[in-house]
């Protein structure tokens, strides 16, 4: 399953494609951060976001679409300017019939980290662990982007609505798994053994 | 010039397209409200709407687009649809090289009636009676989308930038003036002298 994740900002977009496979394997496929100046009006700089959106999606085809769930913050400006980004990056979406998906930060970190309070070194530092990358990719809105895009794939089962028969599925010889890939492979695979125990005994 | 108003939201939409003269009068070219159903999720409800707005401004073809600015209000689901809608509105406008300019609602209701504090009625009746309507266009979303064109109409004095020269032009024998566009000339056209004896003075 190839994810597109998105960390939507006007000033900084990040973006980031990973292939995550059934048994929570995940590599990089491409990552970038997409700027508009600040001279520019809110207009032409979502413009500007929008075209960069536009080529990666169409270079990449990814299968799903996950952006971050935005809430109200303190910053009005800064949640307008990123509502109007996930707007944008939803309407994109939609033209090319890809489903989207919307995670809060604080799924991603559990998904990533297993713990949802985690912050962002500990997030980037996962992230390159997963993806087996010998650095943290930078800036923030960069491993902020994967992040996005691995949490996805993983809670959706790496291929959308076959969760629990994916988690069954063997890991290859060698793979190395993160804590919370484990962590959560086994959790699955205990819910997936309980819901199969409870439907015995119905 | 011909401006195009947006009141966005994703349930319903209001959009305003009317041809205002130097002379602050106006005349009304076009009105609807687009929907979007609440079954559908929000990116193809951005896409339906966006849509809309596309055919709109096609056939119309405005030389300027006012979009209601977006404030942080009580319900933080109805900004994000707002905010998402306009980032969308903006997008579809910066694509065709068109100027987009926000104006508050106390801006609005200040242009039209005279009173930043105006009711919707107000509104909807001054906007019915520069355009020389019958009746009040309903919902409010159709009102409020003509209130937004005529202000940013008469905010840019007709042609942007030409507010001052366009002041000083002579209104139409027989033309109806509201007096919120009285008071709107008188001030522009006193603003000017006093502008002008300033510049004498200097």
């Amino acid at each position: 399953m190839r994810v597109l994740g998105i960390d939507p900002g006007l000033t900084r977009c990040g973006v980031g494609v990973v292939d995550v496979e059934p048994n929570r394997t995940a590599r990089l496929v491409d990552v970038v951060v997409l700027r508009s100046p600040a001279e520019l009006d809110t207009p032409r700089r979502l413009a500007r976001i929008a075209e960069g959106l536009e080529a990666i999606i169409d270079e990449h085809r990814p299968h799903a679409v996950a952006l971050e769930r935005v809430f109200a913050r303190s910053d009005v400006s800064t949640i307008m300017g990123t509502a109007q980004i996930s707007g944008v990056a939803m309407l994109i979406a939609a033209r090319r019939s890809l489903p989207v998906a919307l995670h809060t930060p604080s799924e991603v970190k559990a998904a990533i980290t297993g713990y949802g309070r985690a912050d962002k070194a500990q997030v980037g530092a996962m992230v390159a662990r997963i993806l087996g990358l010998d650095a943290v990719p930078k800036p923030a809105d960069a491993a902020d982007a994967l992040a996005l895009a691995i949490c996805h794939a993983w809670r959706t089962g790496g291929v959308a609505g076959a969760a629990v028969a994916d988690a069954k599925a063997p890991v290859p010889e060698g793979t190395v798994l993160t804590p919370a890939q484990r962590a959560w492979i086994a959790a699955e695979r205990s819910a997936a053994v309980s819901g199969a125990a409870r439907r015995l005994k119905e």
